[in-house]
């Protein structure tokens, strides 16, 4: 296992590929860093920041000198990067990604780096955020936050335990899943909400009375719709990515919703009461267990 | 319109009622407050914290001496603490209240308090929490939050202005609307995420893996979830007392959800692409407008 690395090429300079960078940079854990991007005008700023030494925009010109690469780009995008990464690769260079699912990408990886398996470790730092591009990096976003590792068969343990290491050093907390049982955890826990928030805001925003509604939203809708602030690309590549297990939450949620639809519409008080007091003291629960341990 | 209010009865010393009371203290806009309640116990924390000065747990014993009353409890309380008001009160004290929904106060009003309309002002603080209690009662909790008065036809001009004048005191903005606009706009904008957010964390809390998705779930989770720890008393009686609005809103929030259903289902990536970006550039540009008028 390696405590620190020499060439880091990040595919994706944004909040989770640019904050990974910093925070190694600030733990001293890596040498040199290369961004790579599409946005000409985002590597710019991602250098002038100090998050990246080098950028690039053709990942196939820079791979051959990684020690580590970084995936953090929106899943969609990370087959063809892996195809570029697979001629160019050093034997000893490890693949890691950050997305928000883990099938999809256990599957790119055997599609397109079958040889460099051993090397191949899946992540996924749960550091979401509203924010993206190289501006929003920021040193400290994965301070006592979780990074679930969905190594495969072929992983060997000296890429993994060098993955969680540097996880570390950037404050992070590292736990391990199966990759369908991570799908379908973040499908019930992130991607169904995202879908819930980006679906609700879409509506209010199309009514006939949209603006006087907006003028009356107060904290409680500020609070529920923060994540339909996010990134549209990147949750259009979950969502599809992760069709099976969402299309599964979609479904129970939607069953959910009609069983309160009826309780409204037939005035049956005591199933609202018990589905709110359900939620409730599930939400109070919980929220007091992620405060003191995040 | 008076500017000060010699004996305020709160009913419902809670959140709402509890920073209503300590702002117009605070402001020296009032000389002596009652709290009423069902909870000896909050009543007793009521008066140790000093929100109240004097507690009862019957209304009819002290409302003859209000020159204003609160009524600040959930709406399904409040047609018997009208009731019970109605044959008590001086002529001149003014009704107001803090209900989430206006029609049916207003209805209410109608119902108990008919001979009494002129002094009858139906209002709604917006400043919503997931907190409760008397403990929860704070100075400047309506700094910079709007208030809106839905007044009667009957109601005179003073003790609209009044109530307006004793909630601008704590710091509010006044709006005004129709009890029925009122409705139809809380019922987009606050009642139907309260319900989305509570069925959803019921959804999860009954699932076969709860505790290892609560084990993942993190801030997008967290802020999505906040308003499913509301009072579920509270939030009963408001989804029946709004039931035509809500159930209205629910129907466009489930044809909304099977749109999108489908497109997931589909692989309609220009279809989710659409909703996502519509979704966030209404959420970034409402956000920003919040953050700078609340």
């Amino acid at each position: 296992m390696q405590e620190s690395i020499g060439t880091l090429v990040v595919a994706g300079v944004g909040l989770i590929g640019g904050s990974f960078a910093l925070g190694l940079k600030r733990a001293g854990r890596v040498g040199h860093v290369i961004g790579v991007g599409r946005s000409p005008e985002n590597l710019r700023r991602a250098l002038e920041l100090g998050v990246v030494d080098e950028v690039a925009q053709d990942i196939a010109a820079v791979a051959g000198r990684a020690d580590l690469v970084l995936l953090a780009t929106p899943v969609g995008q990370m087959g063809a990067l892996m195809q570029a990464l697979s001629t160019t690769l050093a034997p000893h260079a490890i693949v890691t990604d950050a997305g928000s699912t883990k099938g999809d990408v256990v599957a790119l990886m055997r599609a397109h780096l079958a040889p460099h398996l051993a090397r191949c470790v899946p992540a996924h730092p749960i550091a979401g955020s509203d924010l993206s591009g190289a501006t929003a990096a920021q040193y400290g976003l994965y301070e006592n936050r979780k990074v679930v590792l969905t190594p495969l068969a072929e992983t060997d343990s000296d890429a993994c335990n060098t993955v969680g290491a540097l996880w570390q050093a950037c404050g992070a907390r590292i736990e391990r899943l199966a990759p369908l049982e991570h799908d379908a955890i973040f499908a019930a826990v992130s991607h169904l909400p995202h879908l819930l928030a980006f679906a609700y805001v879409d509506m209010i925003a199309r009514k006939p009375n949209a603006a006087r509604c907006f003028d009356f939203a107060a904290t409680g809708f500020r609070d529920f719709t923060r994540i339909a602030g996010s990134h549209p690309e990147m949750w259009r590549d979950i969502a599809l990515a992760n069709r099976e297990a969402l299309l599964d939450e979609l479904a129970t949620y939607r069953a959910t919703l009609e069983q309160l639809e009826a309780a409204v519409s037939t005035g049956d008080s005591a199933r609202l009461t018990e589905t709110f007091d359900t939620a409730r003291a599930a939400r109070v629960a919980w929220n007091q267990r992620f405060m003191r341990q995040g």
